[in-house]
């Protein structure tokens, strides 16, 4: 949507649009910092036609919080299909690539501000939590999660926020090395649990006996155990 | 501190033992629905003099979070005394036995509530996390950390905090459980960005030369290979 469009626009269409650019500047500079006449001159409206549309900036930005949360959301939806790790690969790669592009508002939001005390921020966050739980949960297979299970995909979806929020400070490692790790990460956190649950143990030799022994499952494992000088298959 | 204390207590004295009755409530039920009327009560004082020592609910509020906050930085201080896992074992036992004693105060912050608008709240929570942050790095005996090293050890600090708020969602799995398979965590986290990455790799070849064979983290690795269908020893 360029600005200066000539012809006029309906309620829902201008609606739509002010959203759109005002995700865009909350996306690229602490929303904190952007103004409602920055949003007003990106959209090629006047302020007051801004205001005619959402209240203030709060109500704007809950609208442009809103369809990120719902773009975020869409991208944990993957095919049950194929392998297990490279299903969860595809999803950090598509994860990763909206941090990428809503860097600095995604950082704002999750540290705290700039709607800090709008209950309703803080719901639209934990929406997205729980469709990337019930993603991951559905792609296991699993109808009825017991509790380790559940903490370990949730403790999953927390370490992917903080591996991404760690990553945007900076930017030091690159995207697609983390992409893979969290990928890892997920069968570690769950190799964990499993070392010490039976139940665990069946829900990921059920798992594993899908992967291909190439998979990053089979690879990590192997790699682990050239790591530890303690004696992982005779002792 | 018991209330109807009949003798007069000093200023400073009684801020403290306002802070620390206040940080009681806030403690026990989620601080939005504890009340000034309640604290003065519970202090043995009157409402107006409560608001003689602290202008209002969100000073008295930061009051107590700062007091938690510093009790919560050193619970991560630890002696450098023996291996890295029993530290690290010790380290999670105390942090437990915190969020126990916190638990609806723990679960309404990190949720971001009561207090959330103000930035030193935020403010504090980081402090606490840096302060867990630069203990660990202390006893992994890493001047200056590389990058994956620090994102696995704030990542590790972040699941930490994420595990508890799972854990304290109706408190499912022992806690003790918890504290082990956190440290195995720590393990596992630290061994997936070594599996990838040469310098991390010589860093936990060096950590894990000082454990114990059958410490924690060699017998986390032995236990994994055995849930593994695929060629560990021999691919």
């Amino acid at each position: 949507m360029t600005t200066g469009v000539r012809r006029r626009m309906g309620v829902e269409e201008r609606r739509q649009q002010l959203i759109g650019v005002a995700l865009e500047l909350f996306s690229n500079r602490s929303p904190d910092d952007v103004s409602i006449d920055e949003i007003a001159a990106a959209a090629g409206i006047s302020r007051p036609l801004v205001y005619h549309y959402f209240p203030g900036k709060l109500s704007l930005y809950e609208a442009a919080l809103r369809r990120a949360a719902d773009e975020l959301a869409d991208r944990f939806r993957e095919p049950h299909e194929g392998p297990l790790g490279a299903r969860l690969l595809r999803v950090m790669g598509r994860f990763f690539a909206f941090v990428d592009d809503h860097g600095p508002g995604f950082s704002a939001l999750m540290r705290g501000g700039p709607a800090v005390g709008s209950s309703r921020t803080n719901a639209m966050i934990d929406e997205v939590r729980q469709a990337a739980y019930e993603q991951i949960v559905s792609h296991l297979g699993i109808a009825a999660p017991p509790a380790r299970l559940e903490l370990v995909v949730r403790s999953w979806v927390s370490l992917a926020e903080s591996t991404a929020l760690i990553w945007l400070d900076g930017r030091r490692i690159p995207r697609a090395e983390l992409e893979l790790q969290l990928v890892h990460d997920f069968a570690a956190l769950a190799a964990v649990s499993a070392a010490y649950d039976a139940e665990m143990a069946g829900i990921l030799v059920r798992i594993l006996a899908d992967e291909p022994s190439d998979g990053p499952f089979g690879e990590l494992v192997g790699r682990l155990a050239g790591l530890v000088p303690g004696p992982p298959a005779g002792g």
